[in-house]
């Protein structure tokens, strides 16, 4: 596996692979890696020729209040565990190479930005379509590797590289999730014993609104089953629990045939998202 | 010369070029072709094994009540024209296939875009930078041709590709201008006969600048001089003249060895926009 801090480099690197027609799978991540992350490796090794993967910490999609600072960055594992699962080429940037001096360029996908988590987070998905427009104009890949577990992300991402006509496909993979339910997330390693136990609620809720939707409950009269079992679990804030149409997530009101329900809530100092499609796969 | 009006198509056609190892030349147009998108056209031409044109009216940079509906449409001439000068493949979509229901995503360049032509058309860059970027995912080049003609534009289209590491160079080519000293534009062919005389007032106070600046006149000075130039010639209404830096576009008050000149007015019903670069060649 080569590792590179320059965009030439990575240049460098694919320009001849792309020459010889092989095809480019590429993980955009930000480190910390579990599980869930190596499994997109694995996908893009079975699907592509040759893998590639980021790691960075992008400044841009933290708010001021954030845990930009704290957020964990073990370099030599996470370059250990991308050998691991067969990545050929990772890249890991420097903010200063990411975003020189000067730089005043930004991509925005309206109305889907601007709700749920980009309600609570509203600089946070310009950041991400930013940062994610230039990784693409650097590994210039034939496809990217999404998680579903931030659905809301991987959503306005195939909206940009749909409106913009980027010349990749998106692919979202299933959420890993551990033994007992929960979605990993770099996140989960902030929580002490006793928050990972509540953390799970949002899990226990999306899996009562899965048995809910599989009777023909109302979308409403689920949502509000799961905000009540998470707002019910002593030492969590809900911040939403909603069920919604999988393409614009506005709120459903009437059931159809594809949903998507999306949770999220603080347990300590701690975000924890996740989300569920019902009814017929997606992606 | 290939003439396709679908993306699919364009990318149907360029894959096996690129994969053949050729370079690909993008010449992007609003139509109503004139000598100065010809001399892009030769360019690329000179400079890449297969050159493409877009010829699309873009209504995302044109306001409400600007001349998107009269803007003129001559196709049978354009495609001609294209076939002229050795363009392998022209692509005229519609206004359904590069902005279908739905889309809403934009490229957006802070600072740049809102200083002279962005001051007086407030959305008129946010369209530019969009399309482009949509332009450029469906063809793919490797160099794409832009006159300096319009030079905010190609400014604002350089640092948009820079910011967001597209995988392609910008070449800005020398403004194509009529014997009489008259830089070329679509939208000539608006103006009357005296409306075209007294447009020559733009190219001549720049002309004046020109030699003010070799004298080593105070940018402020020259700027005040082009100024009264265009105010003073009957028929004309002045929108700006300024003497600013090259890559911030801010006004410059004293000498510097790069300046740019930007000058444009308002002639009856039809704006019209020049500019010079003094001292040694930015590109």
């Amino acid at each position: 596996m080569q590792v590179v801090e320059q965009i030439a480099a990575v240049r460098e690197v694919i320009a001849p692979v792309q020459r010889a027609g092989r095809s480019v799978g590429f993980v955009p991540t930000m480190g910390a890696l579990h599980r869930g992350h190596l499994d997109l490796m694995e996908t893009a090794r079975k699907e592509c020729d040759f893998v590639v993967t980021s790691i960075f910490v992008n400044p841009s999609q933290f708010a001021p209040h954030e845990d930009l600072t704290k957020y964990p960055r073990p370099k030599e594992r996470d370059l250990e565990l991308c050998q691991s699962v067969g990545v050929d080429l990772a890249f890991y940037p420097t903010v200063d190479e990411m975003y020189p001096r000067g730089a005043v360029t930004s991509v925005i996908v309206d109305g889907l930005s601007t709700v749920l988590e980009g309600a609570i987070r509203p600089t946070h998905f310009r950041g991400v379509t930013t940062v994610v427009a230039k990784l693409f104009g650097i590994v210039t890949a034939d496809r990217a590797y999404f998680g579903q577990k931030d659905y809301q992300q991987q959503l306005i991402i195939r909206t940009m590289t749909r409106d913009l006509n980027m010349p990749l496909e998106i692919r979202t993979c299933p959420t890993t999730r551990d033994i007992d339910g929960m979605a990993l997330s770099s996140r989960n390693a902030y929580l002490s014993p006793s928050e990972r136990t509540a953390g799970l609620c949002l899990s226990h809720a999306l899996q009562r609104g899965a048995q809910m939707a599989a009777d023909g409950v109302a979308p409403g009269v689920i949502a509000e089953a799961m905000q009540d079992d998470i707002e019910a679990t002593p030492g969590v804030v809900l911040d939403y629990a909603v069920v919604a149409d999988p393409w614009t997530l506005t709120d459903l009101t009437e059931s159809q045939s594809q949903m998507v329900a999306l949770v999220a809530a603080r347990v300590g100092a701690t975000r924890l998202i996740d989300n569920a499609i019902w009814g017929p796969s997606l992606y």
